[in-house]
């Protein structure tokens, strides 16, 4: 496996969904960093399972317990490592699961990979609960960010078949971003919100689950960072997003949009406004060859159905090498879009980090 | 900038558009490949310019000169050196572009990173032409993954509204894939080549461009390539796709469509084939927990316009800070799309080499 | 900072000397391995203080808590972390320590680096202390080395005027090896231990300390690991073994001998020797154009002298900017060489590891 | 291979001794330097063949041609490419050798890592003429350095049993750093380039080779450069001087003599001098902890005798598995140490450019 991530700043998740403790260990974060545990823990929660039923039921504290680089409340420059205990654990409900594995998960090709020894209960290492170390990076970097100006923000823009309105592109507000930020189900449009809401119930009564879609924006970024051709910012963030489970599409600006566009609409041409150079549109999602171009950064990811359904399928077990019908019990959740909000905005904060750096 | 990509081969690619050459190293190529050259040259010509009217008038010969790391046809496991010389370049054509950056185009955030200093001759280092070296390397990395029964191959599946039909994705032929990989406007249904055709001479009549999408896939891999959290297949095919120049969407399997799905059409399931593990579906492109999971890889990336149209835009001088408008000169292709197929297959190539060494 | 090593595996280590806990990650580690808990144990023990007089007055239990990466005692292919409770601490001994700089530690660039936040007590991260996960490492590292008939051994070659006899370069046991890993005060010739011992209790009686070598050999590679220019073994090693603080100088074979040395006296000579390929001599310490050559790789570390001493000393004030006579307190090794030899072992067997993986 | 070094900036470094060319390609070179060309052939001169008789008659003009990256004399902060053709080859003296390696050289782990298939004319990719392309770099980052008031020189410290006179390492003046970096037999005693020359000519008349020392220095650096514990100052100078051919040790400050020192005579004590923290001595090199400390960085390296001597050596034929004596022809170096003082010191720019990026 390769859970270390990063090129200026370096962070490496560890743990099991099962296991005693997860957690990370962040290398090369800035020294003198006044971290502002309010605000993590605020993040950890909108993370966390268990606060409503679009939802697993798995109820975790996920409260971060830091062990080394931060002294009386400031960072030192030192590692920054970090556990979270697992202590609600039903490793029962996973007993079947060894030879049979789920379609949708990593079962199978982990199973070949790691010739059975990895640790499959709730998905061991592959387990969604490994997010939680990624927020709570994401929120030590956000806090550096913040102080300069930066501010990140995402919102669900689809669930099934119901749309939120998307991020006016040229011009999004640091208002807005705080505002989803610390929502736990964000959305710009309130109305969108309980139909969303509804999708996810039908759902959950099916035994069933849905996907979505992100969107998410950055402001205050310098212009130049990055660069082409292989270190592009695209490159850089569409690498470190795929690494959440179940993405399975990163699109900037106008994304696959830009396939059905002329030149002429999708070029964003430029004015000075109030002495400073401008972008009259934002198509290309504040990514110009590679760089940033002071344009707000917006992207979107698409959010694969969680794979864990209640519902009869069809899978094999991989000792008899016969077909089996696989019947998913345990606590998961219907829709795992509400939860990958923030961890997509901390997968973020700590790219634009560690591009800054 | 960072024109340096991959962890077990290495390539270094540099050059400028209006420069005296431009070219690449390829460090770390396996020794003892007896290179076929006419391959080679096959799939320089489909990126070349100037075929027909879809593309730039622009002609290279785009012969790559071999200085190292080969020794009568067979590789020497040093680094392979290549360049290209630039023959047909016209550098007054872009003698207005220094103050006035081209809409779409890299030239303002570079003229900020680089204080200036760039060079901006038909895009400099920034050129499409850059992917020339790209499409050598991916040359080579092809004939070591055919030795290994690895077959790539990528069609134009949009341009404007008109759509290819798509590749049936867990039922990929080794012949199709070789058929579309030796095609210079490869689409798998005929017909639709003829209506693409006519979208592009159309936006070429009018001065303008036109976007489109590619989808690229291979088969033949093994299972539990790669890895979750940080290294997985998604993130290392994504990050090396967004280096090439338009490319602004990337999506696995059913990408976006994923957000419209429930997990009981989305997962895909097993079943014994001839005594094998077989997938049902491959909405998930091949690729489970971040490794391959032996279904072929299908993915598609969403290329914009070329920003280079010759309709007047609005742009600002840098040096007097005041709007103006541009319109750009020179030689342009109204739909970059067709060239970039190989591309496409190129970089592919190459990252899957780079995976399975 | 940067706490992280590794190619192919990588290794993250973190925690302070006098901080809650101290430990490590190690990512990309082989599936599939049963731990041997007690040599991994016998090696802590081997680096751990307070055994007698040679070292620090300070114990440590230095057992490690394993929380993820390890089911039922094998490991699973994820993530390996590691923690160590710091339990016997008496942060008070270095209460005068944060202005006025300790000759020989890293405490002044640390000032001026971390802008004094990092945590001084104990040395902080830049303890020696921190040297505990590299021998947990090394020892996992081992153990697959192991398998594959891969030996690593070291021994004091130098304390002050004291020398050992030096390995027989061409002609290494494995049961020499295996002695001197298992050894916490190990040489080639036992009288030597003695006249070591007594130059080290001399320093201590003195409130000094005193500087060595240690050499260090590994049988059993394959032919051809590594390669020029860049990633020569030499480089590998050399870039790890500069990670143990003290270690000062690093030399190959011969290492600084070569400097009064003719060609035909150098160069290692070939022999077919049952019919193998062999070395006649072994100058180069087992690599050749950075490749390993079949012979032992044997190279030699300088460690200078610990820098903490109970003697005045000449030092400044960086609140006061004045001079200042300092005197260090607390419980310190007059001798690191001895509890070093594990960790050069530790530090080569990692990197050994992360070669051939 | 892994002939591509650097983190901030990359050097990869590619060709063959009797290939058409060699050369390399830097990337992340910062933008906007009006290069010195006198500067950088003076540089690649000191490092040239054939000048006198301590040297190979082997003559190379060694013109770098730049391709990219450069435009007007300025750098563009594209990567920058450079190649030297191969003009003075002689292939036919190394007939012989593909089946015999020789002594010293890497041609025996070479065959068998690369299977026979590496180029063994003149050492190919392995021969010391690979180190002009180091050369180039290191004239090109010196350039920026020199800006920054940091300079460096090197000096032939040993040859055989003839020593210079060792740098005063708490007190090194920038004009001998010059006058040294523009010496083409570097020493800093007069008296001792006669008696290095005579042990030279000697060995040259017995048709053998002979070793030595460079010690070499850098001044004007800011304090806090580089970490502990795996990115020390140590780390990355020591992995990128061991990629020069024939260097097998490297020590910092008092290096393998720390082994024989107490801690009160090793430490460097500080004093306030003209208001500012100085260091009383420099037993460190410049560096503890692994960072710079503000006094001068000053290590010395180990340099191999030439392996390429004409009197008879015991060898063996590889493919007929029996033993022979090998006598080498062709033009060698009686000893490489002149010639490698503008490689140490180019090596060493490039990677202190690095570090302050």
């Amino acid at each position: 496996m390769s859970s270390v991530m990063g090129k200026n700043i370096k962070l490496s998740v560890f743990g099991e969904s099962h296991g005693e403790a997860i957690g990370c260990v962040i290398d090369g974060f800035p020294s003198g960093v006044k971290l502002d545990f309010d605000k993590i823990n605020m993040q950890m929660q909108r993370r966390a399972p268990g606060k409503d039923r679009t939802s697993t039921a798995r109820k975790e504290g996920d409260e971060p317990h830091i062990l080394s680089g931060v002294l009386k409340g400031v960072t030192t420059g030192a590692p920054i490592s970090m556990i979270i205990e697992n202590t609600n654990v039903h490793s029962g409900d996973y007993g079947n699961l060894s030879a049979v594995p789920r379609p949708g998960h990593s079962d199978y090709p982990a199973y070949v990979k790691y010739g059975g020894h990895n640790d499959i209960r709730g998905g061991g290492h592959f387990s969604g609960r490994l997010t939680a170390p990624l927020v709570f990076a994401g929120a030590l970097a956000r806090q550096v960010l913040e102080k300069k100006g930066i501010k990140i923000g995402a919102h669900i823009s689809r669930i099934g078949n119901v749309c939120d309105e998307s991020f006016d592109k040229c011009n999004i507000a640091d208002e807005l971003l705080e505002c989803l930020a610390a929502d736990s189900f964000a959305t710009i449009s309130t109305d969108k919100e309980m139909q969303m809401r509804a999708v996810i119930e039908d759902a959950r009564l099916m035994g069933d689950s849905v996907g979505g879609e992100i969107e998410c924006a950055a402001v205050g970024l310098p212009v130049g960072l990055c660069s082409n051709m292989f270190d592009t910012a695209e490159s850089r963030l569409s690498s470190a997003l795929f690494a959440i489970p179940a993405v399975k599409g990163v699109q900037f600006g106008a994304g696959f949009d830009f396939a059905r566009m002329y030149g002429s609409e999708a070029n964003d041409g430029y004015e000075i406004r109030n002495g400073k150079v401008s972008l009259i549109s934002n198509n290309n999602g504040g990514i110009l060859g590679g760089m940033t171009d002071g344009a707000p950064i917006v992207f979107s990811v698409a959010i694969k159905p969680t794979p864990s359904i209640s519902v009869p399928q069809r899978s094999i077990n991989l000792q008899t090498m016969e077909n089996e019908t696989l019947t998913v019990r345990g606590r998961h959740d219907p829709c795992i879009v509400p939860r990958a909000v923030s961890v997509v905005e901390a997968v973020t904060a700590f790219v634009l980090l560690d591009m800054i750096m």
